[in-house]
């Protein structure tokens, strides 16, 4: 039951309606990305995503990473899986044509990513690691640094991974203790011990470059005296060829609640020796901005883990509510059991599921469309408009995204009964990898504060309130037909615009609009995939009432419709129940003590 | 860091506070249970639970229960447990005298049951099954089959089971096709498989009693047609001494998402002969009714499971977050770590887990007192509504409290940050614990469906509409100082009594009804929480006035009207975003075909 189909049409739809590709491919710098080239990369990842990554999912999470004699195995079915990730270049398509990249927009990579995410999760990590580790390099590291190493991790032949937490720094990167210790010669020698390091050793290639955060001797406390280090598993030799091991080791991976094929290391740096040579990474103690850089685009990453765990989660729902039989639905016979898809309230979790991934996957698409803006657009005021959009929207992809993940495919375990609570079903895995998500990458409590902390002062509050009036227009430009959705979006919009009023209004009293920031951040997500499927409720109207649907079947477009009108009239006004959690303030949140929350 | 503590402050609040016993120990048959009494025993118990069972729980899910040559080998420490349980009798609480029974309510077995369930789970499921079949045989065994099992079931030293449902028989238990074919002497001969058997095999007892649902040869189709029948693994000699193996077997076990240690089989009888022999429980044909008079006590021990798991994931967090030291709260000095608690964000985690906690304890605990009633009272009109009022509460002491079971495990899962996915910690395993209960004992959907189908009709529509003035009278009863409480009920009642009109004004429209089932169910307990928590706080109000808190501490009862005020207006507002879908008939779900849903 559990196979994959990759959902182009939706995909599709979004990159022609809802965030368009097409202002995309207008700009200089992806103007060979035309639609009918992504069309077709999209069409071959989807077939490679569906028929050689998704039946590894099972076996991958059954098998597990193990660690044998200090070295990392990953299951058997992703080396051969991984190398035809690097024979077909799909870990090049967002990168820099210059180090043998796509140079296609981040939207058009995060679609792939997408895919590749739902065809099996615990294998995309790899991957999502490697990248992030690109993107910072090719922003940062030093021309020579870049010919050594970027070509290769490009490729995919060369995998890398990122160096932040150690025990007492989770959250708060500024504790971080590893130490970096200049030789003189323009290395230096680093020691420590970091955690939850993602694909922190594997088999599935010769090299893993390490991106590594320490304090040099005379760094500043906190998060100013950070640097970032390289440290590759094998130094380098002058001709690009593998010298000697590096000192760095894989102490232990940890036993998970889900992602088992994803090896996540406790790392050792200078166990056995002096410490493991390392580069520097642009300027000393610039080691968090640098980070900071690629933070969007790795929270973005990670944001889409929600919608597409919970798309091949659904996929596997749909497909058992045809199948499976019990009771009897409103239409069926005396005698005869129904499929369960024909009851009202396996309908209302099938719908609940579609519309949400929907949503949180316009959310997600939007986010890398700014992005794509806000760095190749020529003008300059469009370009720091779409980097403040792309930056509130951040935490929301992250975090509501994530969130909506654990809550879809909970449902999908729901639909499928006493099945669902069955390993080899495959729905309880979905359920298991999912919850990782919402923790990693900044947790999503962090993400809130992100929110309402950095991103709602924009401009003094006016940035936001701009945002929610491309909200309003949207809902007033749409056609009478989809008053019950305007009108809906409108009133969502007036919550939004409430509870951002009252955390703009709390001057000093910082904690008050900290207590409000989960449920806010809830809010104004959902208020925003509200916004982004009324754009293509919009765009789906049109088409029909043109009568020329273009590639989109008459199908396909009413249950757009469908869905988008339940997310409106049914979803969205959950903003009700939220409001007065984001406005209540800290009060009672402190009002007892430690000692009497305890039993 | 995972220890347990028996919450018999809050229980003993709710024992006297919310839910009284002292309505109970005035009748004939509880005079004995005397408020010392019941307080001596819940101490005893929580000291058996916090002390004996709690420490088992990670080795259980680790080692799990095995089927080696064909027996079940359950956890090395269950055993030892088990022993201990049956020698202090905890089966026996709420089971008749003349049986060996402790003739308590079930208010006080209940709370029994919580304990051991938050210390064990997997554990608790045994016992649970017993339970629920020496209630099924207490009332419509034979005096003869009474004698012959009841005192060994009722002591713990033999166990009882629950075989319904079958592989194309799960929800629709009418179309279970096991027969029963009568041998002449009045014993039957019983043919099938069963699966998900809760504890089908295990090695805690000598003898295990499996009451079994099926057809006899002439049983017409459907519920009407279905039997109950007594099939021990062991058949019972004159002397009570156990005779010949009789013809049931464990097939298989399944591999669980979670209760690891808790043995669920696919049971197969007569597979080696001419069929299990059985015995015929009550009159043929009336199986499912008398299924159905343990249904509001086994749904409601389910239902449990729900608090008191989410009550062992909250001691675990609270502790944790105390602990934890990351960033800077509101009053820490520069430079200095604060405990993760002092953080506005992992506050609001703990406070709504406890808040849902107390509100869904207060659910069951009313839930149970109303049984007592319903089962005790000398008046028979009090019965009669009593019997009603826990009718109606059933399907939301199961579904409702499971439903935040899970989502409570999920919020202790994200106050351990990255040490919540790791397995060793073990509050992972709380979440993938708490994932069965909205499935088993009927899903969470199948009770909507029993709410708003058989319950909302009682009386018209009257009944309901009575409790709802009940509700309206606690607010109303406040104190000026729990305004903001009162308001929020009143409020929160307001959307309920809405809500409900809209349901009972649909006429032949059922299925509008089914579609709003799920969101009313949640809808209902969300107020019926809050009614049950405002309750408590007039009284911790009142003796807090009164300056004599008896037992109770000014801090224990200042935590308690918190609580209740940050559930009355953090979360009780959740109806108003819950109302709509309520209320949107079953339209849009039905607007799309299967395919239209398909990627």
């Amino acid at each position: 039951m559990d196979n994959y189909t990759a959902p182009l049409r939706d995909i599709r739809f979004v990159l022609e309606h809802v965030t368009p590709l097409s202002e995309l491919t207008a700009l200089e710098d992806f103007s060979h990305a035309d639609p009918e080239l992504v069309t077709g990369l999209l069409e071959e990842a989807g077939r490679f995503a569906s028929q050689a990554i998704a039946p590894t999912n099972r076996e991958g999470d059954a098998q597990g990473a193990k660690l044998v004699d200090g070295e990392v195995v990953t299951p058997d079915s992703f080396k051969r899986v991984y190398q035809q990730y690097v024979e077909a270049g799909w870990g090049a398509v967002q990168h820099p044509p210059e180090f043998g990249g796509g140079g296609f927009p981040l939207l058009v990579a995060n679609a792939v990513k997408e895919l590749i995410t739902s065809a099996n999760m615990a294998f995309s990590l790899g991957p999502l690691l490697t990248t992030g580790a690109v993107y910072l390099m090719t922003h940062h590291a030093s021309e020579e640094q870049q010919q050594t190493y970027l070509p290769k991790m490009v490729a995919g032949e060369w995998a890398g991974t990122m160096n932040l937490t150690e025990p007492q720094a989770g959250s708060d990167v500024g504790a971080v203790t590893t130490k970096a210790e200049p030789v003189g010669d323009g290395t230096y020698r680093i020691t420590g011990q970091k955690i939850y390091i993602t694909f922190g050793d594997h088999d599935l290639t010769d090299q893993i470059i390490h991106l590594v955060l320490a304090r040099l001797p005379d760094a500043p406390p906190g998060t100013k005296g950070i640097s970032l280090f390289i440290v590759p598993k094998y130094l380098v030799n002058e001709d690009g060829s593998l010298g000697e091991r590096n000192d760095v080791k894989v102490v232990s991976l940890e036993h998970k609640l889900g992602i088992h094929a994803s090896p996540t290391a406790v790392m050792a740096y200078g166990e056995d020796g002096d410490g493991a040579i390392g580069e520097l990474v642009g300027e000393p103690h610039t080691g968090m901005r640098l980070m900071f850089t690629m933070m969007n685009d790795a929270r973005l990453g990670v944001g889409l883990q929600g919608p597409a765990i919970a798309e091949r989660a659904f996929q596997q729902s749909l497909a058992y509510a045809k199948e499976r039989r019990q009771g009897r639905g409103p239409t069926s016979e005396p005698g005869e059991q129904s499929p369960i898809i024909d009851h009202a309230d396996v309908r209302r979790m099938l719908l609940t599921m579609k519309a949400s991934i929907e949503a949180s996957r316009a959310v997600c698409y939007a986010n890398a469309h700014a992005l794509d803006l806000a760095h190749s657009h020529p003008d300059e005021s469009v370009r720091e408009y779409q980097q403040k959009l792309a930056d509130l929207l951040t935490p929301m992809s992250k975090a509501w995204s994530t969130d909506l993940g654990v809550e879809l495919t909970s449902i999908a375990v729901q639909i499928h009964g006493g099945m669902g609570f069955i390993e080899e079903t495959g729905v309880a895995q979905h359920y298991r990898d999912a919850r990782i998500a919402p923790i990693y990458e900044g947790t999503n409590g962090i993400q809130a504060l992100d929110l309402v902390g950095r991103k709602l002062p924009y401009d003094g509050g006016a940035f936001v309130k701009g945002v929610l009036e491309d909200m309003r227009s949207t809902a007033d430009e749409l056609p009478d037909s989809l008053a019950d959705i305007a009108e809906a979006l409108r009133d969502g919009v007036d919550v939004l615009a409430e509870t951002t009023e009252w955390l703009g209004s709390r001057g000093d009293a910082i904690n008050d609009v900290f207590a409000g920031a989960t449920p806010y951040l809830r809010l104004f997500s959902t208020v925003a995939g509200a916004w982004l499927l009324a754009r293509g409720a919009a765009s789906a109207r049109r088409l029909l009432d043109e009568g020329d649907t273009g590639s989109f079947s008459t199908d396909f477009l009413e249950a757009k419709l469908t869905t988008a009108r339940f997310y409106a009239t049914q979803i969205l006004p959950q903003v009700h129940g939220l409001a007065p959690a984001v406005t209540a303030g800290a009060g009672d949140l402190y009002a007892v003590s430690a000692e009497q929350l305890a039993p």
